[in-house]
């Protein structure tokens, strides 16, 4: 892929300075750019390296003002950072299309697949599958009896996906991902043995949701475990039978969240945070990274932090505290001398 | 799939109440039911449901009481959420049938596979292994060579089993677990480099276990990690090399067990909980999520909390205490003022 | 396989004591060996099993005195524990031995294959991938488009490697584990959601790396995530986008590494550790297992523990006093109580 810079100002709307002819072949970061690199600059931090970059081309905003002289060619535009993502993006559109059914694959007769379809060797698609249009299955795959996927699904290689589950479209889900298996559900016996619950609910994932590579998402023992649209899970993250996440929640990697819970929109979960099960965060909540919330949270766009979870600011506080406790002992020591002396005095 | 009343009663055992042509076609919760549903009612906390529900037929104890008209057709059993089970279990186990050798799949020519067995596509079952009766291995499982499973055994698709492990009957293991990868174990060189140490031994897992899907349990060094008769393991858990696992221990998602420790009986884990390597904890030990245990735990039948891991009464108090520090050291504080006052009064 | 003391002896170059017809066919460790069993005693505190073992054959060191007499045949030489460690890699490359490409398998005609490779049924390798030699590449594995692999590198079952990345030689990568998935890269709108951040760049692993079953690694937006020369990741271990992880450094099960942070050489993460992103920790960093690194760490070689980390004995102390933080609480309220007497007796 080799690209000039009128190309490239022609699909931006942009304006070029210097040399229209410039070519580049891969975008990189205005501090590693080499000859041949497209890069960008939107962050007055990184203005200094505009002056000594390699970069072949370096698309610029419209009112960056120049303090000294740039080897590179130029391309003006409103919004530099903007632009740059959508380059990003062409790229990987580019690098990530594919198209048509790979042999030996299993795609059971009465599955239904739409159109532009990409179904990679080794993917297995069940019976009574219905996925929609663009979808893109990769190779060992394995989609479940009876399962839905909307349009533009995208299943990286090695994704499974439990029956009955239904998957909204623009989905994107990762390598080694794991949507419907059980749910963790068993009733003790008097001699300490467990017989499982069956867990014959699903799972649903409405539209505009990524899920990370090695994610678990647990069916609901009955009814749905539901991921609304918008949400956004990181790698190795568990989901547990029962649980709803809000449209727009983004849980960071390693989190895990315990049965039944149920997350408000546009929470944010850093990562390796635990939730206990039957709660309910509200809209909004922010927990720090490692924190364990056990209890609900009701009021909106809190921040909590620590496990058991508090309120961020006092974390924060107490925190220092703890790190200084051995002081704060010896100071009590002191005192408790220091009383004992002057009971006597005063005695 | 359409059943009545009259049928229903019949499997159950129980009378019908109502309508024994009543028809249904799916199992939801009381407070989520329709018209086809079929629930129950056994937690007393749900009865005000009862008669509001839409649920063609519900499911009650013989002993209940009717406080008010009830539109469903009622069966009365013995023990209503025992009875319901059964048909979660029944209708899991439909869903599930599965059977025969589907193509192209790779099963070596010295593997032995007992009768009923479902094989999926793309699975793979390599020399000299021994697979007993009525087990399903699921598409693009992977059984390395002189693995053993005993009857009954699932496993869901992408299942990976290291060579020499045995799995023993009526074990489930969901999608994405590996068992028997290498233990994490290598020899430091004076460079700071690091050497192998080769991992031959195997992991052991006995009957009725059941294990979380992309959950990782290593093989031994020498001899075996095992996993002992009942255990439970949740989603993304990690057991490490040479760990053993005592009868009907349970241990919830993201947990991890670090090498060498032997866990007894009934033992539950939370969730996120880590265990150090080389200790013991006790019988009955009870371990809430996201603490930590360092030492072994000798006394049977306790509950700890925290990182590193306390009595669980004792965690509380701390904690309750932990998030009100910023207060106690303004005490302390408010103390040296007083005294250094009261020092000068007395002088 | 069955093996004479003399062939052993010969293979290690040590000299017999007892039977050199003595008959072995496993490798066992000193308290659990049986007749069959090879094993070696280096650990003074395992000396008395030697006067007790039914090991058919047991390695020890050149100098080991006998304290009574031993039923095992002998085999002595120079170091007991490295000549066993040879042992161990012996029986395990002989375990693991594969050659021969397996059908069905999907190997793209644009691909180049070394010599002596294994390529399972069920891989698949894209387009212009390139293998070096004597790679073993299990069944269900994926190599997306492009990616390099250097010599002697094993994937085993089920390992996805997203296109672009650079694997070195004498990698070992076990089953599920991911490599280049996307990084979690998402920009806020107004309206609360959120565009995906196109992950352009790549991950990679460079020599006598090993990675653990389901760890997931995650390719840069731009640039690299580097893995550098001789690294040990343990399972389930998540390594977030922009990453650099210095040589030698080992991280033990379930700890995460977020975004663009830099690790030293030689730093050990114990397990479920969480460090945040845009921090560096210096070279020879060492973490306790579930500690939580917020601030980067400049001097070198040192240890750290808690959530969020501080000095690691600082933390040990402060632990001791949170358990008996009740305690601490009662005294400080004891101290105000003897005070308000004190000041009314002084007044």
């Amino acid at each position: 892929m080799q690209f000039t810079a009128k190309d490239i100002a022609l699909m931006l709307k942009g304006t070029v300075e210097g040399n229209p002819l410039a070519e580049v072949s891969h975008l990189a970061k205005i501090e590693e750019a080499q000859a041949g690199s497209l890069s960008f600059l939107a962050n007055p931090k990184y203005e200094q390296y505009l002056y000594v970059t390699n970069a072949s081309i370096v698309i610029i905003n419209n009112d960056q003002q120049l303090a000294a002289p740039v080897k590179s060619t130029l391309i003006r535009v409103e919004n530099a950072y903007s632009a740059f993502t959508i380059l990003l993006e062409a790229y990987n559109t580019f690098k990530l299309q594919k198209e048509g059914i790979e042999q030996p694959s299993f795609v059971h007769e009465s599955a239904t697949v739409g159109s532009n379809a990409y179904i990679g060797a080794f993917a297995y698609i069940s019976q009574d599958v219905k996925i929609g249009n663009n979808c893109k299955i990769y190779p060992n795959c394995y989609i479940a009896g009876n399962v839905k996927l909307g349009d533009n699904v995208t299943l990286f290689p090695g994704v499974v996906i439990y029956f009955d589950c239904v998957i909204g479209s623009n989905v994107i889900i990762h390598s080694g991902a794991v949507i419907g298996s059980d749910g963790f559900g068993f009733a003790p016996n008097p001699d300490g043995t467990y017989n499982k619950i069956a867990q014959i609910g699903n799972v649903i994932i409405e539209d505009d949701v990524e899920v990370g590579s090695n994610a678990t998402i647990d069916r609901a023992t009955m009814g749905s475990t539901i991921i609304r649209k918008g949400v956004k899970i990181d790698n190795l993250v568990q989901i547990a039978h029962n649980v709803e996440v809000g449209a727009n929640t983004v849980i960071a990697a390693q989190t895990g969240i315990a049965g039944s819970s149920k997350l408000g929109e546009n929470v944010m979960l850093g990562g390796q945070v635990g939730v206990v099960g039957h709660i309910t965060l509200a809209k909004g909540t922010q927990v720090q990274a490692q924190a364990g919330v056990s209890r609900s949270i009701v009021e909106e766009g809190k921040r909590w932090a620590g496990s058991p979870a508090i309120g961020y600011t006092a974390d924060m506080r107490s925190n220092v505290i703890v790190s200084h406790l051995p002081e704060l002992e010896r100071r009590v020591r002191e005192l408790e001398t220091i009383i004992k002396e002057l009971k006597k005095d005063v005695q």
